[in-house]
This record gives structure tokens, C-alpha cells and sequence, in this order.
């Protein structure tokens, strides 16, 4: 079985990035064209709202077909304009032709998803093919910091409690936990809001949150066990709050399907290197039910999500290549 | 003369400070009633608008008094609801009785103006007399972080143009610049603001504001010279603006005026210490034409321009009773 699907789906309305779909139908023309016959059945799989843009929550399809989501509760979610998913799924239905109902949750011997990275490091170490070991895990926190609102220009700063300079004190104390030589770990403080938001007031409370991603149980756990020490040790007399809304733990793929993908790369003579997934993917529901593999191809300056991704055509036919060789071989097992 | 004004105007429309006032008719009542006839006349102001609640800018009496503020401009500011300063003035004159017109610009041989300290030193410092020496300097920046928006869970983090983190590296930075032993400059960032303001989106713009304080022009002008450069070399890559739209710079209070404050404070037994306003004040403005002095007293938790504002009877009693002796002392000069 070999996965995708529609990349991007930015607001434009642009499908940029089917290289799941278009990129397995290439490797199926390829191998049917080459007349190799394979002891096992290869299926191409378009899972349904893998980025979540139109209907949340993403990973929607493979989330699903492992089981982890129900099926009826997930055709009645709504879009912000009120249709049920459930409804447009059948209007589409309706109208593409040749599409017959299958069932889902079947057994399935191997599953190699091909996608963009939709990061730089490719494009930065100049290969072509990355060989996905895994997804990283991610979580989310939220800290929230409340102090004293105060004058500007009279109250002593040793006598405050100014939540800013302690959200600032925390991030500070946050970048150095989770400094790392081998730029793996992935600090990110998206929110970062303070108030009244006036310049002359003692800023009295303050909010940031923190994405962290680590392709380690192990050091991602490490981390994670720390956040809220640091924050509090850094509080500077305010009170602290901090709440994690997400917690997903890092994906290991299977070793055996890695090392297929980083062989036939090799064999194809595609400079290729082991580098987990940034982002999550469908092919970590299926990983839960079956061998699973990814190739991920450059894509300029690592955007994704954007009506500027792009990818070449000779990245995106090295990646169709070893998805097709690594099909073959799978499929040729006993 | 003594001056004075009306301290809070807070939302609900109370107005709990008129110190200035009523401590300046205690002083001459007091003096009336011992019987003290002085060389000089002795006049109590109380300005219009100080506070700038209603209409803006504050300290407009005092602006127009030393003539850095054209008088019939000032008449034809409108309020919120448009009511005209000139109209709410005369509707005001009209309905309040014994008040005569009076030039202005006139020569004043000094002036003392009591006032709540707005501040907690007094109260911490367990003195009843703050004896201020000046008003300090005040300077705003508004510094402006163009990074990169990126994926938080692809783009390493050596590769981000991360402005919200460029905008913590400056805050601690300025942190650093501004730290003093003495605790006397004021180092406030009231408005911290990042974009697009997603947890799984690296920040790609990033705004703080700096209000900057100290009485001391040397010292306020040196590390005025440091904020941009400072900012600058913690861009982390990004680009940076720093634009400064106020700059007020420090006043310093005639030191004979000062030291009668200080001499009447004392020969009151009452515990006093010297400090500079860190509010501006109309003392600021009359500071231009006479010898000036300003008399403080301890406002509880330093809390100002609140419901909350508080001052102890006996507090505000030897206030009026510090500033009754200067009143003497200066009106008896030849």
C-alpha cells in the first residue's frame, strides 16, 4: 500500500502539493510499465483531510482506518459554513466516477507514504531523499503569569511584580534548557501576550505558549519535565500557571522499513539522509497497525502550507523512484 | 504660591486626591490663624486638567502659565464627546461663584507644590516627607522585529529568523543595560506583541515598547545612547526599528528650594527623605519661570490614578504643616 495526500490546501484554493497521489500513481505506472509482477497487491491510498483545513480534526482518513476515530462521529463534523463532512464526502462521491466503497481497518503487509519535507534540512545538506525514521513527538503548553500592574515611572523595580519580565526571564531560562548541539530539539513561543498592553503600566499579566518537538521519548520526556520547574524558578515573585493541552509522543518506524527506503535510495544511487518528520502525517495512525515507511523530497526554503511550496520535477521523480523500487520489494515479499 | 491639582480622575468619577488643594488652603489657613504676616503674598493655584483624563494633553494650566502652550489652542481641544475645553471652562466659571479672571505669566517669586508620592518609597522607607528634588527624565521607544514566519515543527531553529525570540534576547539585554544597585532607573516593556501569533507558527513580527526613566539627564542619556545599539546586536538575524516618540528630559528643582523643604521637614521632627517624582507634575512647568519645590507624602501600596488611592490623615496633616513652614520661610524673604 502506498500513501498520500493533498499536501496543501492553502486559502487561495491552490492543490499544490498531491505529490502523495501523483507521486504513487508514477511509481505504479513505473512498475507496471517495467512488467515486474509483484506476490503481493499494491493499493494507492488518498486519505481524507490529512491537513484538517476545511474540517478538524486532520489525519482524519488513517485516523479512521486504525480505529482510533469513530467513523459516523467524524461525517458529522461541520465546516465553519455548517456542511457536514459527511454530506460533501457524498457529493464528491457523486461525482467522480469509478470510485467503489471499501471497507476499512484490513490487514496490510507494508505502507511507505512519499511526501514533501515541508522543512529545509534537504535542501540545506543538498540530498535528495530523506528517509523518514519517525515522527517526532510534540506537545503544547500554556503559561500563564499574573503579577501586579503598576506605574511606570514610580514604582521601584525591585518592588514589582511585572508579569512580562517574567515571561521574558522564562523563555530566556527555556532557550537554554532546551539548547541542543545537534539542533534536533524544536523550541517554538508562538503566543506571547502581555497586558494592559500600555507602555507606561507595569505590565500585570502575561501568556506564552510553547511548541516542543522531539523525535526521543527519552529526551523529549526529559524535557517536558523540566518546563514547569523552569518557569516557576523564573517567576520573579508573580504567580504561575501552566496547563499542556497536547501531548503526542514521537513515532519510531519500523527499522526494517527505514532500512528498505535508505537501501533502494542507495541502490538508485539518490543521495539520501535519516532525518525524522517535523510534522505529523498519516503514516503515524497507519505505523499503529502496519510496517510503515515515509520518502520525503526537498521543497524550496522548506515552505509548506503556503501557495509559494514547490518542489522540482527531477527531486520529485528521484522520489517517485525509490518510492516504486521500495514497492517492488515489499510487495515481493513472502 | 502654592500649587496644586486634582491627583485621580478615575472611570468612575471620584475625585479622592485633591491634596494639593485642600493641604494648601490647611497651610494658609494655619498661618491666618497663628497670626503670621508675611512679606510677600502668598496664592494658591489649582490648575486645570493636570492629569490629562478628560482632555489631552495634561499639565495644561502650567503649559499655558510659562507660555509653552498657546491658551486660546488649548480652549478649542475637544473631549470625547466633543464638548469644547473653552465651552466646559466658562460652564464651569459661570456656575462657580467668587472666582475672578486672572492674567497669567505673572512673576512668582516660588512656588511649593504638595502632592501624594504616587510611589511606595515613602511607605517602604517609613517616612512621612518625600522632599523631591526633581522630576525624573522620561523617554519612549517603540522597537519593531521582522523576522520569518516558519513551520514550528520542520525549520531548525539555526535557520529561524525568530522575532518574538529576537524581541526576549533584547528585553534581557536591556535588562542588563539598565540594572542599577541603587534601584533608580525605571525600565519598563508595557507592549509586548508577537505575529501572527500561532503556537505552531514561528513568530515573524515582534513589537515591544521601552519607557525609560531616571532623574539624572547623564545617566538617562547613556543609556539612551545603548538602546539602540543594544537591540541591534540582539536581532538574532532579524531586522529591527527603533524609533523613539517621546523624550522628556529631567528636571532638577532649585537646590535652595530643596533645601528649605528639607530644613522645615526637619525642624518639624517629622522623618523625610529626598527623591526625585517619577510622574511629571506641574511643579515641572512652573520649574521653567520660579524656584520650585515639591512636598510628598506617602500614598498606601503607591497605588495612584486608582479608586484604591489612600493616604493616612496624619500623613497628609504633616504635609500641610511641612508646606505651611516653607510657605513662611520663602514669604518672609526680602
Amino acid at each position: 500500500m502506498t500513501g498520500s495526500h493533498l499536501d496543501s490546501q492553502p486559502k487561495g484554493g491552490k492543490y499544490d502539493g498531491a505529490y502523495g497521489v501523483v507521486g504513487g500513481f508514477e511509481a505504479l505506472e513505473a512498475i507496471e510499465r517495467a512488467g515486474i509482477e509483484t506476490r503481493r497487491p499494491i493499493e494507492l491510498v488518498a486519505w481524507t483531510n490529512e491537513e484538517g483545513g476545511r474540517y478538524q480534526p486532520g489525519v482524519m482518513g488513517s485516523g479512521v482506518f486504525v480505529g482510533d476515530m469513530n467513523f459516523e462521529a467524524q461525517l458529522d463534523i461541520l465546516d465553519r459554513d455548517g456542511v457536514r463532512l459527511g454530506d460533501a464526502l457524498a457529493e464528491t462521491l457523486a461525482s467522480t466516477p469509478g470510485i467503489a466503497r471499501r471497507s476499512f481497518g484490513f490487514p496490510i503487509a507494508s505502507y511507505v507514504e512519499a511526501h514533501i519535507e515541508q522543512g529545509p534540512r534537504l535542501e540545506n545538506e543538498n540530498k535528495t531523499i530523506g528517509v523518514v525514521t519517525g515522527i517526532q513527538g510534540m506537545c503544547w503548553y500554556i503559561v500563564e503569569i499574573s503579577g501586579d500592574e503598576a506605574h511606570a515611572g514610580t514604582a521601584p523595580l525591585r518592588s514589582r511584580r511585572d508579569a512580562a519580565k517574567a515571561a521574558v526571564s522564562m523563555v530566556s531560562a527555556l532557550e537554554e534548557l532546551t539548547a541542543d548541539e545537534t539542533d534536533t530539539v524544536r523550541f517554538t513561543v508562538g503566543r506571547f501576550e502581555v497586558g494592559p498592553g500600555s507602555p507606561n503600566t507595569v505590565p500585570g499579566s502575561a501568556l506564552f505558549s510553547i511548541d516542543l518537538r522531539h523525535p526521543e521519548a527519552r529526551v523529549l520526556e526529559k524535557l517536558m519535565a523540566e518546563i514547569e520547574p523552569v518557569c516557576r524558578a523564573n517567576a520573579r515573585g508573580c504567580d504561575v500557571s501552566v496547563r499542556r493541552p497536547m501531548n503526542t509522543p514521537p513515532i519510531v518506524f519500523n527499522s526494517t522499513m527505514v532500512d528498505v527506503v535508505r537501501r533502494q535510495a542507495g541502490a538508485l544511487g539518490i543521495p539520501a539522509m535519516d532525518m525524522p518528520s517535523g510534522a505529523g502525517h498519516d503514516a503515524g495512525y497507519v505505523s499503529r497497525v502496519a510496517p510503515t515507511a515515509m520518502i520525503f523530497v526537498p521543497c524550496a526554503k522548506g515552505l509548506s502550507h503556503n501557495e509559494a511550496e514547490s518542489a522540482t520535477p527531477s527531486d520529485l521523480a528521484a522520489g517517485a523512484a525509490t518510492l516504486a523500487a521500495c514497492l517492488v520489494e515489499l510487495a515481493d515479499k513472502g
